[in-house]
């Protein structure tokens, strides 16, 4: 289960990147992911409901990670500390095929206004599951909307300095840092 | 120039409203709605691109207030004052006319998923709006987006309350009780 995707999904990702890449988004129909992938339209449309959700594949893993570690977290952690647990799981998730993947998504993403706004929303999913598993803790709606976005920025933050070519620190480590720096930057909000 | 929006708007989202709760959103076409606010079909459309876009209709007006409320704070500011101000110039563009929308815009939007993902996309424009209006003052780039969500919580926060039938607060009051809850919340995230 700690692992990010199974073959077939990686296939049509790895293949609908390329066809967006190559032809762009929009001339990219699901019939030729499909045949890209060495797979059916059929076996596409069990993974996927559109061509749209290729690029968000990842969220609900990613949600389901970080509320299992927000969850697996001491009773007695801070809400910020649940919340690196969370980042823990995910980071020990995420494989070279995620960092491999990230620059070429990233730029197929920045071509399509469709695909900006479903990457938007997987980010408000993603922060949505967050607050929800630390409201499982017990931890106020405000306090837990408030955690669930510092989260999601020191997630950003973490995969976007991963992804960087020469990087050669881990997404664990980074994600701390990421939050650390986030900490301290609530005195500089004055 | 510091009122929500002319005439025309406002008779396309209070028809557009009242046949989306009549009928569905689904169910309703612009002609409807143009038909409903006594105007023609070709001015809804110089108004918004598409019917989903009319319930998101205050987003760049928002947008703007936010941001000129956030550039217009003194030089030296803290972002959080800075977040202030601009939730202090929105609140005093808001009418009698956005508080009673409110109740049936919420309705409206729990009945449709597309609605609710424009929804989510407006709040993630405005965020967005306050963060660049936070970098503009100078403000580090993850402090910014740190105080723009902080801004965006609060202002749902204070409009939630503000919209509630037997509340008396005004929307600004309620905005800066809602930015010192948060302010208090940073202690408690730990």
């Amino acid at each position: 289960m700690p692992r990010w995707e199974p073959d077939a999904r990686e296939r049509f990702v790895t293949a609908a990147l390329q066809l967006f890449s190559e032809q762009g988004y929009d001339n990219t129909t699901v019939v030729e992911i499909a045949q890209r992938a060495g797979l059916t339209k059929s076996t596409f449309h069990r993974h996927f409901p559109d061509k749209r959700d290729v690029l968000a594949a990842g969220q609900e893993t990613l949600s389901r990670l970080l509320a299992e570690g927000i969850a697996a977290a001491p009773p007695q952690a801070t809400p910020l500390s649940a919340v690196a647990s969370g980042l823990e799981r995910a980071a020990g998730a995420m494989t070279s095929f995620n960092r491999e993947l990230a620059p070429r998504l990233h730029a197929v993403i920045a071509t399509s206004a469709e695909l900006q706004e479903r990457d938007q929303l997987k980010q408000v999913g993603v922060a949505a599951a967050m607050a929800d598993a630390l409201r499982a803790r017990g931890v106020p709606d405000l306090v837990a909307a408030l955690g669930a976005e510092v989260g999601m920025l020191a997630f950003k933050e973490a995969f976007a300095a991963w992804v960087v070519p020469d990087n050669e620190r881990g997404l664990g480590e980074l994600s701390r840092a990421a939050l650390d720096r986030l900490r301290a930057s609530f005195a500089e909000l004055g």
